[in-house]
């Protein structure tokens, strides 16, 4: 099998720092983990929140520690900093070879989806974001790592996303459409949930979107652990 | 513009964990950072000196600490720990958008090629890796942003490739002959090298291999950051 992580990830519009953090970190004992933060509002503070929080917490999983102590302990430490009164979301997506499993925390929120082949399951039970008060806790879902899984991530900027002009997303509508599609690949789901978000936001983002997509597939390449990344830069501008 | 990053990872063959660590991460005045280390000999030791030595770098990167004196204070825990006594090799490629410079820190004897058009440098000065002495400093080259700029940073295994039947490999004669493609991808070059690396040692590497690829382009696209992942699994054994 092989395991295929896609992010696809924008700025709110006019706004040149991104209040969404999104880190991927080797685990100790084998696999990786994908941990993405939202602070709350946008621009400098909240990417200030977003990446302290990421910081703590691949900080904790690279030295063992469990994905659901890690968020809770970042969480704690984003109360006692802010005394409450800043909060920030957070999903950590672990592919843990040791257990072989994929371990799901989240403390967002915004629903996440689970599809197994043409099945789409939609998490959304009450999620509380990091900060909000003392011993927060993440919902965990454990998953075996089967061939046929996708994973549908993504901070509120997706959620939000036309709804200044009445015409608010539809997530699952969209998912299921791009599901029915043959195969498609991570880089695919995410892109298409993006470009239809800021579509609906007349292509001004009304805040920073991440989407992230993990897909297990059944083998068909080599051997060999392959990373790509796409940063667009502004000509004259700091980013 | 847009930068483009791509990396290509192989495990020595049946040994499960690759000694070589690589991981990215954001710099807090904009940009981000490739950190590669390869932990001397093979299998859990040398992961277990070359992440420490990664975590160590990019926990500074994320402080704000700059390059060269993340490099310097990663060589000098591992000298402390190590008594002298385990080297690593380290490249920090950071696009740095406060500068907006590329900036490449080195302490790995291996080489490193800049490719501005059709133009290939070859960067083979004098460098010590980490935990050799006490003092050790990176050589540090600094580039702009420009669209054109390719470059090819690799670890030893790609030095050693072929060695073992008499047939080494001549890296820059085929990175030549890839440039000469019509604007090759990143992936496509660090693909094609690693290929002809694995091809050398007859599909069994004799030492981890990892090669990364740093492009600058002209923007051809949109707004949206995209990171690509993918990890081979095996079926029953862990990593």
């Amino acid at each position: 099998m092989e395991v295929q992580i896609a992010v696809a990830k924008v700025n709110k519009y006019a706004v040149s720092e991104s209040g969404d953090t999104l880190e991927v970190i080797e685990r100790p004992n084998g696999g990786l983990s994908v941990v993405l933060a939202d602070g709350q509002t946008s621009g400098r503070g909240a990417k200030a929140v977003s990446q302290m929080v990421v910081r703590k917490v691949i900080g904790l999983l690279a030295e063992g520690v469990r994905d659901g102590a890690a968020a809770r302990a970042a969480s704690d430490k984003l109360y006692t900093e802010k005394k409450g009164k800043v909060i920030c979301t957070l999903n950590i997506a672990s592919i843990d070879l040791h257990s072989n499993t994929i371990v799901l925390g989240r403390n967002n929120p915004s629903p996440m989806f689970i599809c197994r082949n043409m099945q789409l399951d939609r998490f959304d039970s009450e999620s509380i974001p990091l900060g909000a008060s003392r011993d927060v806790r993440p919902s965990i879902t454990e998953l075996a790592i089967e061939a046929g899984l996708t994973i549908v991530i993504y901070t509120d900027g997706l959620v939000h996303a036309g709804k200044r002009r009445g015409q608010p997303m539809d997530t699952e509508e969209i998912l299921s459409s791009i599901m029915e599609d043959q195969d498609p690949s991570p880089q695919e789901i995410a892109d298409t949930l993006l470009a239809h978000a800021v579509t609906l936001d007349e292509n001004r983002p009304a805040d920073d979107i991440s989407v992230l997509v993990l897909k297990v597939a059944s083998r068909n390449g080599d051997n060999v652990r392959r990373m790509n990344v796409r940063i667009p830069i502004d000509g004259n501008t700091s980013p």
